[in-house]
């Protein structure tokens, strides 16, 4: 179908930054957010990646983070690249916009196949039950057509049931967001619709090449199905399934949710009907979608302002070597941290610190390892 | 069950007002609405049935209505008598203080079985498709015996499919309005059913006995059954149904309505998928009616302020003899009128004239069969 922009790269073929990028990200304590907050305070991944053992040692761990290193990183790309895979960063142009917009996005993923469908960002996720009934297969295959002449392109997570059918009603307007590494193909039986993804569609993945999904992932993965969408559709699905979680993810990065109701008599709609009832849209078809979302109002925002450096505080924090931190500020932080989360703003009006200071401050600790950001910039120490 | 406390009427025993009440609905031109009108400007029923013929010439009739006499009503209480059926009026403690709410209740009823059902108020309608599926049948049976467990009484009628799964899974609690006269029995296959209500249950009909139904009555009957009900549950029902059509006279009675979701590939699920889109409360179990219902808040309104005469005009109606009529008034109002709606506020305004010169005009052409007034009190004249 289209031409494979990135078909010629030879893992020599990427940029410094790339590289930097991914080692800061497969480092130790570095996770989506607090890869976020490095960037933000240091201004780029080489100038993090040089200060991240340090901050870890001040926030108290006895030895340093470990750091991906150069090494690690140039084996992981000559890996995806006899994969027939690639690496993309959330500073490529091809990253989607979409995704770029939620609070931890991924900074890099492995991909295999199209991956200007990437960006296409007229993107609609559709998730369901594994044990999905023939109708509720039918149906998905159903919208995932309409979808696809109405111009957009589907996503969702290449499981068994509604998943299969969305992926394989929509060959070349498609991405399949895998829970494990690029190369692994989960469930076995959908080796044949792996590789169709792969010739005629986009398959993406966040965890390093090589990497069996845990438990733990699966959700992970399922924020990135959400993330790339302008709305996620689910299908059938349980009081407690993974498509709750999906949809769960959606409504926190202020995206559109729809779900198709069923009679109530079926388990496999309790909690499609429990969303509705909370407010999704009840979806009967493609034209439900059409005329809920606007497109454009999504994909305006530029990538400065979404993962620009930490805005009108009144210092550029590209100078962050004029940070002077010393042990009592410290430990006045500390001091004010509990293992009940705490909004970033009290710990700004109680600390009484610089803005810069209390960054420092807090990203070595995150680095160390001694507190959890959650949603909405809450602060927890880890005991 | 309940001793039926009319079971020793004979029609002999009916009030005088109860006969004229009965005879002034079967007049001539006199429909629930002109009913209600001509209560609140004569007063009572006796004075309307002295005035109606002269109003309906001076509306222009060549030939005054035909007023059901005397005798007819008598036959008619007759035989109700010989089908252990009776008469019960808008104004017996008996009679429902949430039909009473609705703009055009029935003035009289035809009954048969345990009249102390009519005035329980926690009553719920269920309806539904007469061809409904066999979960769509068991998932009403479940809600009417849990609305029966919950205290609630249910309402229905007698139609095949669900409403046949309602009344019989809450026998000794259910109301069914049929569509004919008392004795009509539709369909034939639920004779055994009707029985059954009938002894242990209330049946009751707006038509006279022996009175065959036509199509336009089937919509007629249910907004007996909405409005009797707090709220209308709609289990299944196409577009097109009774279903909609009752749920939709729930709504212009400010009540509830749920609807159970389906499926959207059954057809039987997009009229009440459609409900839900448009604000109905999703129904999974009992549970939902019991925390969307506050049953105290409808039942609160005097008949005086339900029923009384035109009030807050500066006239007692009562004395309409003192009412003076012209010609010209009434030329006037007829050029303001046309087979489009018009406010009846619009009316009053451009016409200029003393409200009750306005009313008697208005009644006046009622009974002649000139206008008709459709919700929200707005007429327009009938070439």
């Amino acid at each position: 179908m289209f031409a494979n922009i990135f078909t010629n790269n030879k893992a020599s073929a990427y940029s410094s930054e790339t590289i930097d990028i991914l080692r800061l990200i497969r480092s130790e304590n570095v996770g989506p957010k607090t890869f976020l907050n490095l960037i933000k305070f240091f201004g780029s991944a080489a100038k993090a990646l040089e200060n991240a053992q340090d901050f870890s040692l001040k926030g108290g761990r006895s030895k340093p983070i470990k750091i991906y290193s150069k090494d690690a990183a140039i084996k992981e790309l000559q890996a995806l690249e006899k994969n027939k895979s690639y690496l993309i960063t959330y500073k490529d142009p091809s990253y989607s916009k979409l995704l770029l917009q939620i609070a931890d996005f991924p900074p890099v993923l492995s991909y295999k196949g199209d991956i200007s469908l990437l960006n296409h960002n007229k993107t609609i996720a559709i998730v369901g039950a594994r044990n999905s009934s023939i109708n509720g297969k039918s149906f998905a295959a159903k919208i995932s057509k309409d979808l696809v002449k109405a111009g957009y392109i589907t996503t969702s997570g290449l499981a068994r049931g509604v998943d299969t059918a969305v992926h394989s009603n929509s060959l070349g307007h498609t991405i399949a967001v895998i829970a494990g590494g690029i190369d692994h193909i989960y469930p076995p039986e959908n080796k044949e619709l792996y590789n169709e993804i792969a010739e005629n569609g986009l398959l993406l993945a966040e965890l390093p090449i090589g990497s069996k999904p845990l438990g733990q992932n699966f959700p992970q993965r399922n924020r990135i199905i959400s993330g790339l969408s302008l709305a996620t559709v689910v299908v059938e699905a349980g009081l407690k399934s993974g498509s709750l979680i999906t949809a769960n993810f959606a409504l926190e990065q202020n995206r559109e949710v729809f779900a198709v109701p069923g009679f109530p008599v079926d388990p496999r709609c309790i909690g499609s009907n429990q969303l509705i009832k909370n407010g999704a849209h009840l979806l009967e078809s493609v034209d439900d979608i059409i005329a809920n979302i606007v497109p454009k109002d999504r994909i305006q925002k530029s990538l400065e302002e979404q993962v620009g450096c930490f805005s009108n505080i009144g210092f550029d924090m590209r100078n962050s070597d004029d940070i002077r931190v010393t042990d009592k500020n410290r430990a006045a932080v500390i001091e004010l941290l509990s293992a009940s989360e705490v909004a970033f703003e009290a710990i700004v009006q109680q600390s009484k610190l610089e803005l810069p200071v209390l960054y420092a401050i807090l990203l070595e600790l995150e680095l160390a390892g001694k507190v959890t950001r959650t949603a909405g910039n809450k602060i927890s120490l880890i005991y």
